[in-house]
């Protein structure tokens, strides 16, 4: 029957309750929120996508729509009425436009603090992060990432610390706390070879009791009886995108939605529960680097992620599944134009991330080389003058800065000349103020109203799952 | 008692349902949404910004929050847990990017259309818009605009043209329909003086028994036993930061706020109710223009219109409330640095819009005086280098192009010159494939699902006020 008509085959108010209605959402809605009430979440899983737009969300569902025919797994939940949502607020302590670090606090600890510190205070005082008071009440606790385990989102959950910076001595602290799974980058701040102490972080972990695994394989066959901690790169992973076009990498380094099943099946049979932070981290870094390819791909991985945690969660019916990103980040869009579809599908051709084309440009290429490289990594023909002024940054004739492009490479370049024909934008290469979006499924969603705080989500975790916040 | 230790004192069951508990919305929600159940629409109000982006939104609530300790009407419906809301597909059968035409036509007549098409259907078929529906079911119907009342918005929701560009047949069209209300820009199209053909619109139109109105006054002192046709400007009427800064203007122009109260005061004794559409049109040119002040002043009247309509709604109880977007428009945001804050703030010393300072510049103009100029507008002071760019292109060395900006004024070095001092950064000056914000008050909001697509709304109009669709 033809949606368009389905007025005309009879009454409007007996029709208003069948399949044949479109908006026959509301009880579907009621439903949703009662089935929970006054129910525990025994388990909570958080799956953050680091500096995620709302447009990057957009943007990643419309590519995977285009492509495939389906859309994301993230707003198909919206599409089946599973889910509550809100906006949330994330301005830190001392700006409107936060970092990571003030972000994962204000979940980790309930306050707002300033950019740059995990869990401390706007006068030194030092809070209990919200894993640990999980760990306090028996629950086992872990987190996945595709950047370094040490990094400020899963710190944000674990420890407190002045400075996000101190990656090093965010390792240490894990050692002491005996998190049940830590999987993801930062092999520089747990090897002896590379720490600048050279204290073997892997050595003394092992002798706490950990498995400590450093490739797939590795991950795969470690048992539960112990806490577990992969390292599977010296930094972050490499982008979903370039992992994918390289046989070696997917043989070798888990994805993220691989990390999240390891560490719900390290865990849920632990009677009191557990706890799980999982995180796109490169999301941001994509953002940073106005690199689509990174971004959209990474944005899929974080989705494939959802998966994981939603079909554990309804079986298990007793999981509270919290998907959000922490902050804005240069606000990607599809332009209007005349090609807008046609350059936006464009980007399905592209076998590597900006990330890789830029990292493998130095003094020595030539114009000629970087066009090919271009050409083999976008299937685009870049001009010679666009060429010449990607080079001219390798040469020290121009510059870029930001605190992710230590190596000061061409990234906005690359963006722009790529927007010409992939049609997509940017604001920048940082953070915005943006609000996030935010959607809860499984029991303790009923509690979230449409607009909240960060901070409100901190103490929304401790009451789904009955938590006294007497710490 | 201090939220952070309500868990301290007592049972949290106990506490559970009481005002010390943050997240007691679930119950609100219910009540909110079962509250509407089986309760017919007689009256509906859509009041769009046009081209909001979601950064738009967020950013006009922290200007709002930061200059006046209160954040928009929109968001404190959501903090107030008011309303339903969801994401909105708004792809035209052309393009992922769609134009304000195919968009208002997506809710105008249930049907994706071509970009720049109102109501014609990609094989020439003529849909019948959703105002005339609304007249044939013995409602009123009306428009109020801060762009031409012709302009494509209100244009989807009353009439069926081939091109959203022949704004001069439009007004004819609505000779005939005679709608109950229309207020907003336009007078090109409607003078002797102006039309190609000279015909006098005006004299028409009071020949068929409307009242013609040009100014606030005339406006305010219509009656209400006639229809009601008022143009205010020659193309859009003034932006917000612009009237707001000119005594004659405000004397003479009414605010949307004004034009929305006027075209509910002449309709809401209707017996049979009525439908209006309410368009903060300018926000789009204003992000067409890369214009912060334009934009977040014209996002302010937008959001003192929606309080205009809630007051209403509340007391009339029969009314549903829409409020929402039709397409994303250069994605702003404010970027991270120290000084985000501060930058951010500086647009409270703002005096005119982007659009009043390149207007007031010419060939003729001194690099000293575009220096002054921008002073006064803007409180900052010019490098000359930065004058001298802009003066570049008004010499005809350099050219800005894009529909919205017919006299190629360099809207986007300007926004670019802004955006080092208030962090306010664009990807683009056009507009954008972003899902947008949808937004729900009164009978007919428990209907909406999470996530729709532009053509669903139209059936949801319908559904909501139980008019069949057999037209």
């Amino acid at each position: 029957m033809n949606r368009r008509n389905f007025f005309k085959n009879g009454s409007l108010f007996a029709l208003g309750t069948t399949l044949l209605n479109p908006f026959e959402s509301a009880a579907n809605e009621f439903d949703l929120t009662s089935f929970h009430k006054n129910k525990k979440a025994k388990n909570i899983i958080i799956i953050v996508s680091d500096g995620m737009s709302i447009g990057t969300l957009n943007m990643t569902d419309l590519y995977l729509n285009r492509k495939t025919g389906k859309g994301s797994n993230w707003l198909q939940l919206y599409k089946d009425k599973k889910v509550s949502r809100a906006m949330m607020d994330m301005a830190s302590a001392s700006s409107i436009v936060t970092d990571s670090a003030a972000a994962s606090s204000s979940w980790g600890c309930g306050y707002r603090v300033k950019n740059g510190s995990l869990n401390i205070g706007t006068n030194g005082e030092e809070y209990l992060p919200i894993w640990q008071k999980f760990q306090k009440a028996g629950k086992m606790a872990g987190c996945v990432t595709t950047v370094p385990v040490t990094h400020a989102t899963p710190a944000g959950f674990c420890i407190s610390s002045k400075s996000r910076n101190s990656q090093e001595g965010i390792a240490e602290l894990y050692l002491d706390l005996k998190f049940d799974v830590m999987l993801g980058g930062g092999e520089n701040y747990f090897s002896a070879d590379i720490r600048k102490d050279k204290r073997d972080l892997y050595k003394e972990f092992k002798d706490k009791g950990f498995t400590v695994v450093k490739n797939k394989a590795e991950m795969w066959s470690s048992d539960n009886s112990k806490p577990i901690l992969g390292v599977f790169d010296k930094e972050g992973l490499p982008y979903s995108k370039d992992r994918e076009s390289s046989k070696e990498l997917t043989n070798s380094i888990p994805t993220l939605a691989e990390m999240t099943q390891r560490a719900i099946d390290k865990m849920k049979n632990h009677p009191k529960g557990f706890v799980l932070q999982v995180e796109a981290g490169k999301v941001d870094w994509a953002a940073h680097g106005n690199d689509v390819a990174g971004l959209i791909y990474d944005q899929v991985a974080h989705d494939e992620a959802i998966k994981v945690a939603i079909d554990f969660a309804e079986k298990d019916q007793n999981t509270l599944v919290i998907i959000t990103s922490d902050h804005g980040n240069a606000n990607p869009g599809i332009v209007y134009g005349k090609e807008a579809n046609d350059n936006f599908d464009s980007i399905q051709k592209y076998t590597q991330t900006n990330d890789w084309i830029l990292n493998g440009i130095g003094k020595e290429t030539s114009v000629a080389q970087v066009i090919e490289r271009i050409e083999y990594a976008n299937k685009i023909l870049l001009k010679e003058e666009e060429a010449k002024e990607i080079l001219s940054y390798y040469t020290n004739i121009k510059l870029e800065d930001g605190l992710y492009n230590p190596r000061h490479l061409p990234l906005k370049v690359l963006g722009d000349i790529q927007k010409k024909r992939n049609s997509v934008g940017w604001i920048s290469t940082d953070h915005s103020a943006d609000y996030t979006e935010l959607a809860m499924f499984g029991p303790g969603s009923q509690l979230l109203a449409p607009f909240i705080k960060n901070t409100d989500l901190h103490y929304l975790m401790l009451q789904a799952a009955e938590i006294e916040n007497k710490f």
